[in-house]
């Protein structure tokens, strides 16, 4: 008879929740097509129907620990509130825990999608083994979390592991968060199709132009088919994605000195275009990771960094995610289990 | 009666030696003649007598803890030994810490000098008050280290806290860390030499050629006090300093979101001269940093940043440190006492 917990993600264009059991076990999973962008009046309702609904299904098996969410922007965790997001545009500042905790009489907990994902693959994905880990998110921006002795780490006030805001390109591409040069200008699904509208507009990639003009909608996935196929044009393209990852990675590997980086969301599929040239930027350009690859324990006998290595554990593991989307569904469930 | 440790700062020109109560208190402080970068043989004897000398005289008052060592460059923590240092090359797989342990037959802790003076900012200076802090220290290099929850974070292997590598050009100066662009190419003694000489070669600083063509020592220093006269190209340098310091910070600041960063070394002197542009800086290019400076706690009403704020603490601290030259020696003091 196994506790249960619930595990909501709240999506721009998804609303998702499953009953997870305390030991990991997905118990059921539901979808709801609920146009979250259209404010939370609409959508809590629905979403507390389906809660209470998969509660009560799964409530013979053990008890009901409580519902983690994770939404994308920024949030108070304290008041528990949406402060803003511009994939939920409608839901700022509603008291988004308060009010769910309210209909549900149980316990909510509301946290970062990042974050929430970064717990999902250290629970159940690929950081189960990680005690001090880190998850890059590669989506419509970059999503950052840093996990400490098994633990989110927050920072000051919840902003720790902003490294899709960390500096690429000092006069680089301007980002809305008042930097120019941003990673996630370089290296995320945004930047991969405006990258690739300027080569089209330059007249350097006429194959990845006929995709754009095809009427079919023109995305990361289109320029990833192509690179596939051999389009140098396109392929160029996951090169600076490559590199400006490498860049940051090598920036965040410098600073944290963790065991594991997990590179999830949905660009992640990419990654055989992108990750040649991201670990090629890493090792020329982060002394700790130099002296700590897997393929290079004790590196060359005259890098300095190469011998300052412990003796229990020496190398720094960069990974793929292994749950996909459902990891934010799971480190929600794990929210109220902790 | 106090009990009391001793400290050691083992720098490359300098060996420096103080007993501290337990309490913080400066019971005695000597420095010794000795060139430590001659190697360890001659040395160590010395640093034993002083010591054992100390721990007498102070003995009558409490009870002895013990010795710690600050030392630049690359240690193996575990094992107690310099793998490599620039500044200390005949120390390199000596036994230092067995050695010393071996003469004194007390407990002897090594460390790497960013951190020992990060943990003496946070005992007695700076940071008395932060729990969780970094600190800068500029000087022929930038050195770092990260304190969490009181304690110095390590990473996996004891290499966390690298920033004077984080990538500030991508196509920049090279560095001997196999990069190009770090932030210490930018942003310490050696690089405001480098600068100044290049800007010489070009023919655009005639005061600054003037002072390196005067026979005294052209350094950090002189190209500061041309700066404070008011030249120009001198000013120019420091503007270029406190622009990659800035930027380095502001990446520090995204991913670690810490309370407090204190900036140390001897560079920390010229200040007045840096210190602006890196707070431009900062605040443009760090989502954190923007909503959580001191006199921007909740900031532009429109800035998603600035309304992701905890109740509890808001403010980012940028401050200098307070203790000099002597934080290594207190920090180095307090490794025995934690």
């Amino acid at each position: 008879m196994p506790d249960f917990s619930i595990g909501v993600d709240l999506g721009g264009t998804n609303l998702r929740i499953a009953a997870v059991s305390r030991e990991g076990k997905l118990l059921e999973k539901v979808a709801l097509s609920a146009q979250v962008a259209r404010g939370p009046d609409d959508v809590v309702g629905d979403m507390c129907d389906a809660i209470r609904r998969l509660a009560e299904q799964h409530g013979s098996l053990g008890k009901f620990l409580g519902t983690g969410i994770g939404v994308p922007g920024v949030i108070d965790m304290e008041v528990g509130v949406i402060c803003k997001s511009a994939n939920l545009p409608g839901w700022s500042n509603y008291p988004v825990r308060d009010e769910i905790e309210r209909r549900l009489g149980a316990r909510v907990f509301l946290n970062h999608d990042a974050k929430v994902a970064a717990l999902g693959e250290k629970w159940l994905g690929a950081g189960r083994n990680a005690e001090n880990m880190a998850m890059i998110t590669l989506g419509t921006g970059i999503g950052g979390a840093i996990i400490l002795e098994g633990k989110i780490y927050y920072g000051m006030n919840g902003m720790a592991g902003e490294f899709g805001h960390i500096t690429i390109e000092p006069d680089g591409v301007p980002c809305g968060c008042g930097n120019r040069g941003c990673a996630e200008r370089y290296a995320s699904a945004t930047a991969l199709v405006r990258m690739a509208r300027e080569a089209i507009e330059a007249g350097e990639a006429p194959a990845l132009a006929e995709a754009a003009a095809s009427g079919a909608e023109f995305s990361g996935r289109s320029i990833y088919d192509l690179a596939v196929q051999g389009d140098e044009p396109a392929q160029r393209l996951f090169r600076r994605f490559g590199r400006a990852l490498g860049i940051m990675m090598a920036d965040v590997v410098n600073v944290l000195n963790l065991e594991m980086y997990v590179i999830g969301g949905g660009v992640e599929s990419a990654w055989d275009a992108f990750a040649p040239t991201m670990f090629e930027e890493m090792r020329q350009r982060s002394i700790v990771y130099a002296a700590t690859a897997p393929d290079n324990p004790m590196g060359k006998e005259d890098s300095a960094a190469s011998q300052n290595v412990s003796r229990t554990r020496r190398t720094t593991v960069i990974t793929r995610a292994l749950l996909g989307s459902d990891a934010g569904l799971y480190g929600a469930a794990r929210l109220p289990a902790l």
